[in-house]
């Protein structure tokens, strides 16, 4: 019903399979009247529309063409339409003539591929206790629904929508409750108000607070929202859905969408996109037509900018740079870096479905940047390393700096005392920006290498690199501070340190640090043992294999320096972890076919490491932990653990082979 | 020859008046080449285009081809064109078969509409030696072609193109030896090796440099720029014209321009804009079709999206906000935000030319907002303002916040003693992001209401607020600060205040505040005398009208809470403050029209208060200061000294009437 192509955090291009054909997620649903369809929206880019089923059921005339023709005769269109239930005519005048039973009953009638159950939306921040009572209705309406759906074996998707108001603690219990119903999609409903008032800052915590306990295996509508300015956010979140009339009702109030914000005709002078409506009129031209002409024109226009945005944004997925298109956008209006600040407090819940490594570089774009989940990921893998005693750190080159780095060093610094501290015993970090102290060993891994930032620093950058500085230094004997960094940082309290240093580069060690940071500690002794023989890449210098004796433990892959395993790898790397750490455990029934070398699809999969992400190295065992293969994670462990359907790991090798 | 149609800032709307026709700056020439032309650049978009003189000059056949029919037959464009020298050619192969004085000759013979001397393009980072040399070389053919062009009487514009490579010093003699020449157009050359390494802040640098010594009379054009990622930026800093051969050449290589970067072909699944192309072909089609075609449709692709954010700069100068969209551009890339920090020291260059009032509001995009010249336009007039003996800071409220601020205000801390403090000897101000401290009597002034910035701070906003509070708290015996802020900012060495603090809103100070904020210390006293009579809109409750008696003094506009001077109020400013000081000094022939009561045209104009920026109220007096009319200035004073043609003041009304 739903498969997911791409991912990129939270962000998913997905296909929704209906009875009427295909979606392309993210997608937006124009809304579409019906009585009157002012524009063939599937020739502007619309796969799926959307309309509401309370409407025609009012009508007398619509209800029995509906009835008789079906609904897409009805709206005259020939791809998948949802239905909406009549809840928002609900909200607005307090009561509706009928039932959720009915609304259910007369949406499967009608043909919809998609409908909804009769939820009660709650507006924002409403007193507790009418949240508490909407939302029990609606959980029980939901319910109602998802049983009837199997009672009368009915065709249909069926929408469970999430209400809850601004209570985000409801929120999180209804998401629960929904996801345990397995409804087929799950709209997150009352959030208009939010949108219309710029509270983007709660829509987040909504938002967040929903898919905190909404299934990933489902697509999630985020009902209402129509404006281009919004969507690579809410897609950055989770959603997947969007619908709205924005691009009609706005086009009848001549205003221009555009991911900038909005432009009201009267005040343009020029048009504001490469659209063919832009690009063939003048304001002056649309000012001068007839009104009903000008709306449609108008429309296209908005249209236009929508869909280019949902396709602008599915192809920033693919590329593995959705966040940066979120912090571009969201410097279009102070509230939306509003809502950007505040889901830095989310960061963890996205950490969980950001790939290890990504094709394209992360991009350090303000201060916002910072709070991003791989530095975060960095900093903890980090404080989980084998330390040394001294800690000398030094100031970026180019990159990757290890190989920027030779030779004598330049002048240092010392906190306190100034003796000569042992080399041998010391740790060599770089202190830059994005990503802190990245150790020389491991700075080819992704994305220690593979980002960018301005070299003139914010105070925000010179606060996070003295924070981390601090950190760091309690975990260490002696620090040593290259000059370049006392200066910038402006340190205090810091010595002259009379002698010199220089840094060796050492092979071995650099395998050993990049398998612990990739596999945990010990990782690197467990690996490396024997005679090792290390081969590198006559053209780029770059270590390609290491063997012991004649025997290849890992490759290490060129575009991000990490390990890939060998079957000898995976014997020694499943030797010195204990059950589940870099596992994935399935079930009996697949075991042959792991041991085959077949790779492991998400439905065996009983139990796995938590802390595999998408694109890790993992070992494939059974419950008694017999290693049956090894391969690459497609998904994280979250996600691992939630889909029935679909690859969660490529496996590279079986062991029977 | 060039007019200013709207400003922003650096950035500017402009006509540029040729033989061929009429060009709306900022503009982008796409390069033809002589002996091909691939695309019918008008149709999409372009106003003029740009050859090269001197590869006709070469070739036998297009040189005859162009001395019989003319170069628009050659290159068959019936718009305005434009034509580069051959100092390109001269810059790669070090040598030409062609003088200086042959090519201007040349140019004019083949009817281009503006030619260009044989400068020598001097590479970024070379031997200062070597710069110095080459500059000469090109100041003297400068002025060669310029006096060469004056004897022959040719009808065509001329360019001088400014060189000094990255030697800051040389690029501002460069440009005000040009300037004196009073060329037709000014070119900066030789920065496309800047933009091609991603030097954006050597290229911020090269440009406000040369910008600080070039006559704002003139369209300036940034040679061999043509990707549309940094139009905004360069535009800001006030460039009118940009050429390139990227769209075609981009398209050769199957690369999609956007203001975002560049998409190559390979690694799309999606097409990224709204435009033409992207709507009707998918990657796929394209990758399916002959080289040719793609190569076609990917250029029309690259005009769509270039001429689209010229459009988009265009309207963001008309609306006020073209900062805005360099913020958000400048996130498409490190190097670019780079670009944009290198900008904050040129911060007191661009406040020059930016307008005291504008229709649209200062939306905080991030902590580089905290560089833009408002904010220290503000901070610098707030330093000069007449100050009571304490100072009482509280938190942000709605804005304005002087209509949200009464009764109580809540707990108070003082810094040292708690003494009860005098309060009627006490300034109140409000202390926010992003314009710092902003006394409640001149809230309402623009832009101190009229902005937006999100209420999480970041590290920058909160050292930010810190070093404002630092710095005023000098000024002031006893500061009282909310406990809000003592909480928010972490103050520490705070007592809290025992005693009750209110403000009590008194019009007259008001007034009186905003006058001395508007027109200098004195202002307000110097207006406001006798029998002060205020009157205020029914409907909004703001003061409209002010009258000593029933004199009009002032009235007060809505939009933005300035001061509009009456006859009166004229009268007694000219009174209050000495030569030259709000005045614009006309010469003996411009009295009488002043005095009727018509505008001043630049022309006219012999002296000016060098504080005077466009929309301010001004005196327009003679040199014996005798006070002839008052009215609006349209331009900032660096401009009104610079320019020969146009407006400077709208007047509002002569004293002869």
């Amino acid at each position: 019903m739903f498969q997911i192509k791409a991912k990129d955090g939270k962000g998913r291009v997905g296909v929704l399979k209906t009875k009427h054909g295909d979606v392309k997620t993210p997608a937006l649903m124009p809304v579409i009247h019906p009585r009157k369809q002012a524009l063939d929206v599937a020739k502007y880019g619309a796969e799926i529309v959307i309309t509401n089923a309370y409407l025609i059921y009012k009508d007398n005339k619509l209800k029995q063409k509906a009835i008789d023709e079906g609904l897409h005769k009805l709206i005259n269109f020939n791809g998948p339409i949802m239905t909406d239930s009549g809840s928002f005519q609900l909200s607005v005048y307090g009561d509706v003539e009928i039932t959720n039973k009915e609304v259910i009953e007369f949406q499967e009638l009608i043909k919809t591929d998609i409908g909804t159950s009769l939820d009660i939306p709650t507006a924002p921040f409403v007193e507790r206790e009418k949240a508490e009572k909407d939302l029990e209705i609606t959980l029980q309406r939901a319910r109602e629904a998802v049983n009837y759906k199997k009672e009368q074996n009915m065709e249909m998707l069926l929408n469970s929508v999430v209400q809850g108001s601004t209570f985000l603690d409801l929120r999180r219990e209804c998401a629960k409750e929904l996801s345990s119903l397995d409804a087929d999609l799950y709209p997150i409903g009352a959030v208009v108000p939010l949108m219309e008032s710029y509270h983007y800052k709660d829509l987040v915590d909504v938002v967040m607070n929903t898919m905190k306990e909404l299934s990933d295996t489902r697509p999630r509508h985020l009902m209402g929202a129509g404006h281009p300015m919004i969507f690579a956010l809410c897609v950055a979140m989770g959603c997947d859905l969007f619908d709205s009339a924005a691009y009609i009702l706005y086009a009848e109030d001549d205003r221009l969408l555009s991911t900038r914000g909005t432009f009201k005709l009267e005040n343009l002078q020029e048009m504001p996109c490469s659209c063919e409506i832009c690009t063939k009129y003048t304001p002056d031209d649309l000012r001068a037509m007839p009104k009903e002409k000008r709306r449609d024109l108008i429309a296209q226009h908005n249209l236009h900018v929508s869909f280019a945005e949902l396709r602008l944004i599915r192809q920033a997925i693919y590329d593995g740079n959705l966040m940066e298109l979120v912090e571009e956008r969201c410097r279009a209006h102070p509230a939306l870096l509003e809502a950007q600040r505040q889901l830095a407090n989310y960061t963890m819940d996205l950490e969980k479905y950001e790939p290890r490594s990504k094709k394209s570089a992360f991009f350090y774009t303000g201060a916002e940047s910072l709070s991003r989940c791989e530095i975060q990921r960095h900093m903890q893998k980090l404080r989980e390393m084998p330390k040394k005693t001294n800690l000398i750190i030094l100031p970026p080159t180019r990159k990757p700096y290890s190989k920027f780095t030779s030779g004598k060093l330049g002048e240092f610094y010392t906190y306190g005392s100034n003796n000569e501290i042992n080399i041998e015993d010391s740790d060599f970090m770089v202190l830059d920006i994005p990503f802190g102290l990245i150790p020389l060993e491991i700075d080819e891994v992704y994305p220690l290498s593979q980002n960018d930032a301005p070299k003139t620093y914010d105070v925000d950058s010179i606060e996070f690199l003295e924070d981390y500085l601090y950190e760091f230094s309690e975990y260490y004997d002696e620090i040593l501070i290259h000059s370049r960094i006392v200066k910038k940082l402006e340190l205090e309290n810091c010595n002259k340190y009379d002698f010199e240093i220089r840094y060796k580069k050492d092979d071995v060690k650099k395998i050993k640090a990049i398998a612990d940071y990739q596999f945990g500690n010990g990782a690197g002794e467990a690996l490396f043992t024997g005679n090792i023989n290390i081969e590198k890449s006559k053209k780029t210098g770059k270590i390609r294999h290491v063997y012991d004796g004649k025997t290849l433990i890992v490759n290490m892959r060129a575009s991000d320096s990490y390990l890939i395993l060998s079957k000898e790898g995976a014997k020694r790397l499943h030797k010195a972890f204990n059950y589940p750490k870099n596992r994935v455990v399935v079930n009996e029934d697949s075991e042959p076919f792991a041991l085959d070398g077949k790779s492991v699809f998400c439905k065996f999969v009983v139990e796995c490491d938590e802390n595999i992400r998408s694109n890790d190295e993992v070992l494939i065992v059974n419950k008694q932990d017999k290693l049956l293969a090894y391969g690459k994670s497609l998904l994280g462990a979250c996600e691992i653990k939630q889909f029935n359907t679909g690859q969660a790991i490529k496996t590279r090798k079986g062991m029977k082979k």
